[in-house]
């Protein structure tokens, strides 16, 4: 568990990662020739989606060769590689990671992190229910 | 952009949830018949780890989605679905958020935001060429 | 490798699956209280997409598994599992499995397997070397 | 629906493209400097299963486009290409297109296209009714 200072600088983290994403867009100067972000950006959703499909795989293989013994720091760079690609993501959209970090704070209470599971479950609870009479 | 409160409310989300999830571990007193994140704990990482794939699936339909006219607060939705069920998946290989943020750290500078993908790009280098002579 | 007779019943594998799932539409009398295809073909096409990524994600878990000595018999499960998700798909759009294997009779000749992959890769040629010169 | 030469036709792609992707294998002579499919192959594992994840994802953004309008056979070669790099994957653990087939066949009865996901269903039976109960 950090200390306060680095819990700060941890969280400074996102913002700046989100500024620098903002840099790179074509408009704010970024260059597709010189910059993976302003290239991603550049060839639009497509491109950037489907390496959010990519990089979740690449999450549960490291996690996969985790299980078998392998080095669990792998895992730490694909999420990394996987968040960083959403925020691409949201950055093309005009979102920021602090919506993100604000839906997530709504499921942080001692209740609240099952409230969006249970929500979904009992949307759709008679689905299942139907499922069990073929 | 969030004044500093808000950043600090919004960091300590992250530390925050994963102290929520820890607890719901099996050996912390979570119980899987009434915790959602428990439940996911107790039956291992297939059940968790498939769930990563198919957030991430639900993020790019949200975005393909918003392509096409509808609200982009669905996308948030699922980014935040989607980095929840990384945590937990974290919180099993006894992992942190801050150990993502530290390496997203790594990135965020004006150039290390692209050297892990150049780093990536140049290992493959010989192969890329290699596909163009086939 | 099967023999003639075992060919032409596996063939006829995906033509009468594809009738099967057809007569699911709920246009066709199929009852979404009582087939899991009919259900899914209801809710539509967010439900059986995400199970395509739910699926493709159990796919790599069972590679990776037997990689590490589970039984391979379970990704052939798996396989079966994804490409049934994917006929729900192709049903609900229209279109056929014959047009899926038409589409890779195009790539089975000796040169032609390569013939797509290069293609894609000729058309972001200029781009990947961008991408070497940060 | 295809006449029987079509379908012999077609039935015959699954298994000669198999033929080929093995001819692809290094120790048959495959060249990872000319043939992609050699290149995946030498590769091992994580290239061709992370493009598992990749293809999946593009079947369904292929299949949200045509939800919006654009062209449904995006939504052919998408699958294609899924369907393909799952064969890559079958080939290097030794299994075969007929063996996916075959697992399709048990479910492709008027009653046995259920049967497997109700067997998946009854089988976390349990876990779905204590989830109603938080």
């Amino acid at each position: 568990m950090p200390d306060d200072d680095l819990q700060h600088r941890s969280q400074d983290i996102l913002a700046r990662l989100a500024a620098v994403i903002e840099s790179r867009k074509i408009a704010h100067g970024g260059d597709p020739t010189k910059s993976y972000v302003a290239r991603l950006l550049h060839q639009g959703p497509d491109a950037f989606l489907k390496k959010i499909g990519e990089e979740a795989t690449e999450v549960v293989m490291a996690a996969k060769d985790a299980d078998h013994g392998a080095d669990k720091a792998k895992i730490i760079c694909e999420v990394a590689d996987l968040w960083f690609h959403c925020m691409v993501a949201l950055a093309h959209y005009g979102l920021t990671p602090d919506q993100v970090l604000a839906e997530l704070q709504r499921r942080a209470g001692s209740s609240g992190i099952e409230e969006k599971a249970l929500r979904k479950l009992l949307g759709r609870g008679s689905a299942d229910q139907a499922r069990e009479s073929p």
